[in-house]
């Protein structure tokens, strides 16, 4: 080990605090404030543990852990780009692009290529761990939104196709929750924290 | 899968959000607010994928980030007991396991068996994951206190023993980050964040 490859790795988790500051659109289940991504990012680990039963065939659940933990780095430069806001979804790519090549970029050379292809992975949805922390991903604001009696669907008046297509990746990646994922769907239309349409 | 396997595991990732309200002695690095103990535990997470070269012989990554996600969830109804508190500590294992007990017993006993055997394996480091967790959760608020301008160090008026004493950890089973870690510490003394003695 050089000084020089610690002190890189010490300066690319000082950096990464800042994910600690970047909140999100979904508040905490006793909706006391907006969650933030670091702490997102930490329950999708733990949801990784508790979950890994229904993940798709193939999954590492290693992999799906990196993959959760890295996922939203690109978020202290990018900001939290809200799930249902089509218009800022159009410059998304672009600005992560450009906060993965500065943020990974602050890691010794072998580190950089893991952190990018880990985040990359996740990005575009391939493999089997990917798409298991991506059901995790949709599945987690929907148990948090559910519990602080509407969260960003109220907030943001969001319908209900539009909550269906968000979820689609647990139908599809992890189906033995997708009832479970209905049933709330369902009841918070009922009970008009997500709007019919 | 059973519907009422599922609804525990998810009543347990609902009970785990309040982690994220648990707030510790350390601030962020910009030293804007206290950190949660659910940020925390995703930063040392990611400290395990970045430093994971330096961890002992025998290191299960995997496993130390199960160890290092659940390590702090009792904290939920047994609170942070700070480093420095000797009071508190006469009382901490007995509350935790109580918390234990109740916490990781939401979930379906096989799930609940593992769960509660890795918060135990944090607990008792001995083995060489164990010991790599515990390093990170010694080295993760140094880097805080010191990037905060003192953090718990001056609020708490630490001395150098202490600080000494809690870091061993680091000493003993990352042994190639002691030297930074040496440094921190004569510069923290140096500029009177941590007293002399």
């Amino acid at each position: 080990m050089s000084d020089e490859r610690l002190r890189q790795q010490i300066t690319f988790l000082v950096e990464a605090d800042k994910l600690k500051s970047i909140l999100r659109q979904t508040p905490l289940a006793d909706n006391s404030r907006p969650e933030n991504s670091a702490e997102h990012s930490w329950h999708l680990a733990l949801a990784a543990l508790a979950l890994q039963e229904y993940a798709p065939h193939g999954t590492d659940v290693l992999q799906a852990m990196r993959l959760v933990i890295v996922h939203d780095l690109v978020e202290i430069d990018a900001g939290d780009t809200f799930a249902y806001d089509t218009a800022h979804h159009e410059t998304k790519a672009e600005r992560e692009l450009a906060a993965a090549e500065r943020i990974f970029g602050l890691l010794p050379a072998d580190l950089q290529a893991s952190f990018r292809g880990w985040w990359d992975e996740f990005e575009t949805q391939q493999t089997p761990s990917a798409r298991f922390a991506t059901a995790l991903d949709r599945l987690q604001p929907l148990l948090l939104n559910m519990h602080a009696g509407g969260g960003s669907w109220t907030a943001h008046h969001v319908v209900r196709s539009q909550v269906m297509r968000r979820m689609q990746p647990i139908q599809l990646w992890m189906p033995a929750a997708w009832p479970f994922v209905l049933d709330v769907i369902d009841r918070a239309c009922a009970e008009g924290l997500i709007a019919e349409g």
